[in-house]
């Protein structure tokens, strides 16, 4: 990628960034031995690591820890999303409203909600998205609305 | 411990939660180690991964993902709390207001803002809480309030 400015090669900037601009991972498979394994050591509850004792708990299965389905968003979103310094999140609201199985595949959907410059800090801003995480069904099993950091063009309030 | 109604002798019900109460964790230490583990799994980004890269990043070092923060968040939180039915969260909103470095000893403190119990579903009910990851030095690193399903005492609002 070549540039007139200097900014770095690699990665987005606000400037490259529009509000309604979309997102598509690549998709990622879970088996129960990746959910078992998450959560041994994260999330140590029945229905996260044992077939038969997760029948008669609330998820009625094996169900992945939603910290499970967090970290495999992180990973499918800095695959698919290259921001300029890196994907830095600030926080953001997380919901689970259907749970992670054995088998499904996943993949998220990125869509940019608001793209806000920094007043004090003039070298960035805050990129607010909402990450929908599907399974194969096209059914969402996490939504998340985060706020990023970015980093504005070098030298773009100066031009 | 004993009962006179017959709830499950294992785990807090809806009535055994009060606005106000405090739950304590014990304690986990994070070094490199675990913080790059984690990282080339689900976060990798230098930052995450790699000491020296990390140094010229908005980190200045190497930090744990934020993923990873509250994946330890939620294996402190199962150790510390005990709800009937396992500790089930329906989201939350979540930030990091400062990073988790190697060698940060990590404990949850967490408590019960909200108890609703739910119109539609007379056996359960909905608990807002909120959980502050503290570093070593009293640092709150990850803020989480988050939404727990809560079963109500069996038989409880026939008796």
């Amino acid at each position: 990628m070549e540039s007139k400015t200097g900014e770095p090669s690699e990665g987005l900037t606000l400037e490259d960034l529009a509000v309604g601009q979309v997102f598509v991972s690549g998709s990622h498979t879970l088996d129960a031995s990746q959910i078992k394994t998450f959560a041994r050591e994260f999330d140590p509850q029945p229905f996260h690591t044992d077939e038969e004792a997760a029948k008669n708990t609330f998820f009625g299965g094996l169900a992945a820890s939603g910290w499970h389905t967090a970290a495999i968003t992180m990973r499918l979103l800095v695959s698919s999303i290259s921001i300029s310094g890196g994907l830095i999140g600030a926080g953001g609201d997380l919901s689970w409203p259907r749970a992670t199985r054995p088998g499904d595949t996943l993949h998220v959907e990125t869509e940019v909600l608001e793209i806000r410059p920094s007043r004090s800090r003039p070298d960035r801003g805050m990129v607010t998205v909402r990450t929908v995480t599907l399974n194969q069904e096209g059914q969402a099993v996490q939504i998340l609305v985060s706020r990023l950091v970015v980093p504005r063009r070098q030298g773009y309030s100066h031009d």
